[in-house]
């Protein structure tokens, strides 16, 4: 949970009535963030890990990572060491890329929310899990797959917020294609401010609009808030294989510049992007994250940075992505020991699966990449929520069945206790062998916090379930996302902060003519 | 894989060119169990395993276990130094139990099957995974949930061994009603013994009908090769809390007596046969496994066990069992830690569901089963194909869809490669930065065995799979078992055994008259 001693952002401090009264209606029912206290689990030796990193550190030193027209940060690196080719290739010195990081970037940060109590730590023992990224489609079972709106992209926000075990807006939880392809940063972040309370992502399309984002930030959060503590992250891909082109590394360079978090995010399909076999894949993409988060610490040391990564395997009979795979799952397990030692947060993971509708396939992909993320230790995991068919789409039934899933991950992060009350020595006096529990004071004391209790599971006889109109998940999936809109409420903005924030919005939308492609 | 020295029933030394031939056209394309390379899980630390014992211990002398009816069993335990209170109440005392089940019980055995290629090991760091147990109903797409038959039963036991990923044809993988109660069990088993040549479980009703399973063995395996051997399972469960009938101690002294091997599973679901809480619901667990594994040893030092548990949450809305949810996620983390300590073989887990169709709801509650008990270290996995609507009905879908699933954990088990052809240091010199790996030699050479491609599971673009009818999951897995079953041919059996079984069968089912109740 937050501390209340901790730094507010500029609203928390307005100490009206009105304004303490609506903090106290905003206050979640579940906690901001995950604290795991179950240890992460340990795949490979001391053995293992230095092959690894080995192999990253080779790869940087003699194959080297190509900056593609940034001249500043190809200047940065050649300053701190690395020997700079042809077109741009960086060759890092053995070791320096985890020297540079080990240096200065945190092992642990805290991402401020407008509402503090919903304020994140990103790092050591926390998950933090955020909505899916970057669908262009949406999808609901009732009007089908089509181009996500604007009005999409709200709704999906306002599901978020709703969410008690999402901790975290996301970015572009769908693209707005109905409004311009220049402008639509500003709707978005302007949406995660005014529909959620919750923490949130900018724009990472070009530096310019990464850089509209932040500043939007300094309007909502105030200028010497934001310079001060991180607000925004900007979710960076590397352009794999051992490519950063000039646009990419300008954004995160504008996010760490800003000390806001850039989170460094290889996008690897093995076999397209990178090697077909995992050990080679995972190498590549170690390098390439720290490659990018060494370079926030090149440009601002003590940026807080995010060590990402999207590995992924593909269909022999296709060679269409696949999801939900082994491959990946052991690839972040040994990623988010890799990170430990490094001693920065991990990005990995997510609800994924290439399923086209929110079916068994769907579910068990979606599992199988929850599971080994969760287990590596994954400090932040963006697409837990509503990632369908390759990420191509958001559904407004996955994403309540995800949140659903991720409540469950809130209690196995608790472990088991083991307290004299969890052992229940008195209620074994009491019934002794041969007799039921239901009666026992012992479970009428603990009962109602005893289990979590899927939302969307039917746990009722067959005889009822059929009854009810025999509906699947997906079915009570879909009724479940309408009810949540139709009762959602945003939560208080001050109204002068909205309008400054509208009135920037207008004003640089204005001053642009508006691009479609 | 089995050792090919190691000793082969009678059928294996039937020497015939035609044998050897069918013997050769059965090898299995996969594995006949899983090795796994990679640790299990560490939840606990020391002292929360030792205060787990403790509390068993302490449940095993303050409270004790009743044994009611079978004076055999409680003289057995007299002896060995328990006191024998009112009701055959057995009180243990501390550390005894544990101690008898070390003293004698195998870390790990053999459970040898017909086909000796089939053969499994039970124990260390081997995973078995076996189809679901129990259920009355049956049920697919097409005909919809039905009592299930003789003849579903033969074609569980078809599929099963069908299945690459299943080790063990399994128990009464669905009840077949159509045949007399009393005479059910002899059709069971020969159908095993018939339509497969995977290993398999006898009869546990009644300790006439396991030593009737056990007689069966005889005549297929030989005696002697029984006597030294283990080929039957028994899956005994406790009568939870804390009391083992007579019938159910009679009967894992019977599989035991004949060095075959009991598996001794407390039954309990969370406030109902035992306390709401976890660690509670665990030692009591641990405690009424123990008891019964250590009953094994003291009616026959050395007979092979193994230690089960079966721990289910409940809905706070209905007080229905749930599955899937955390709390036996977290307990069978702990169970796995105490079973290696003991040092016995442990079953645990499986493609347990509550949801009455094999939807989105079946398949994540299946992963959140199979990931824990996985990683737990569970050595014989029931119920790991098949299982619906809390074990009441066997799904023809959903078995084709959970051996999908267990074909990944075969790959996970393998652990990450790390050899140099995985670290790909020549693909990287090859291709360099900003080139896609498609065609380099190292994929070419690594693709087809690079990633696991769930059969299941449709990758295909979104308008590729709207082209195809847009099915889900399940309409596929539908298709699937239809085809799956139509190409069956059975396992070869010799003649004259195939008709010793029938006579023996025919004589004793003779011998009784009909019940159905």
């Amino acid at each position: 949970m937050s501390d209340p001693d901790s730094p507010s952002p500029r609203r928390a401090r307005s100490g009206t009535r009105e304004a303490r009264k609506a903090r106290r209606a905003q206050q979640p029912h579940a906690p901001a963030f995950i604290t795991r206290r179950l240890p992460p689990y340990e795949l490979l030796g001391e053995e293992g890990l230095l092959a690894i990193e080995a192999h990253a550190d080779q790869l940087l030193e003699e194959i080297g990572m190509e900056i593609r027209g940034d001249a500043v940060a190809l200047s940065l690196w050649q300053r701190a060491g690395a020997s700079i080719g042809d077109a741009g290739r960086v060759h890092v010195p053995r070791g320096l890329a985890r020297e540079l990081v080990r240096r200065s970037a945190p092992r642990q940060f805290t991402q401020h929310a407008r509402n503090p109590a919903r304020s994140v730590e990103i790092g050591g023992a926390h998950t933090v899990f955020a909505p899916a990224y970057g669908p262009p489609f949406v999808t609901d079972i009732e009007r089908g797959r089509r181009y996500g709106t604007l009005a999409d992209f709200e709704n999906f926000v306002k599901l978020a917020y709703l969410a008690p075990w999402l901790h975290h807006s996301g970015g572009t939880v769908c693209e707005p294609v109905d409004v311009p392809v220049n402008k639509r940063h500003f709707d978005m972040v302007y949406a995660h401010m005014r529909y959620s309370d919750k923490p949130f992502m900018g724009s990472v399309t070009t530096a310019a609009r990464a850089a509209d984002s932040i500043e939007l930030c300094r309007v909502l959060f105030g200028a010497q808030f934001v310079a001060e503590h991180c607000v925004i992250l900007g979710n960076v891909n590397v352009n794999s294989p051992l490519v950063l082109d000039g646009e990419a590394s300008r954004v995160i360079r504008t996010y760490a510049a800003a000390n806001q978090a850039a989170v460094c995010v290889p996008f690897i399909l093995g076999g397209a992007m990178g090697p077909v076999t995992t050990a080679g894949a995972l190498a590549q993409c170690f390098a390439e994250a720290l490659f990018c988060v060494a370079l926030t610490q090149l440009e601002r040391p003590g940026a807080p940075a995010i060590l990402g990564n999207f590995l992924s395997s593909m269909s022999l009979r296709s060679g269409a992505p696949t999801f939900g795979t082994p491959e990946p799952a052991l690839a972040y397990l040994a990623i988010g020991q890799l990170a430990r030692r490094l001693g920065v947060p991990l990005r990995c993971g997510g609800n994924l699966c290439a399923s086209k509708v929110a079916d068994a396939q769907a579910a068990s992909e979606s599992a199988n990449s929850l599971w080994p993320a969760f287990l590596a230790g994954a400090n932040f995991m963006l697409h837990a929520a509503g990632w369908l068919e390759s990420g191509l789409a958001m559904s407004y039934e996955k994403f309540v069945m995800d949140v659903d899933q991720l409540g469950a991950f809130h209690t196995l992060a608790n472990g088991l206790a083991l307290d004299e009350n969890a052992f229940a020595l008195g209620a074994f006096r009491e019934i002794g062998p041969g007799r039921h529990y239901l009666g026992a004071q012992h479970t009428l004391q603990n009962y109602e916090h005893a289990y979590y209790d899927f939302e969307l599971a039917d746990n009722s006889s067959y005889e009822q379930w059929t009854q009810e109109g025999s509906r699947d998940q997906l079915a009570r999936a879909h009724a479940r996302w309408r009810s949540q809109l139709a009762g959602y409420e945003p939560p208080a903005l001050d109204a002068a902060q909205d309008e400054a924030l509208r009135d920037y919005i207008a004003r640089r939308k204005g001053a642009m003519p508006d691009e479609f492609a």
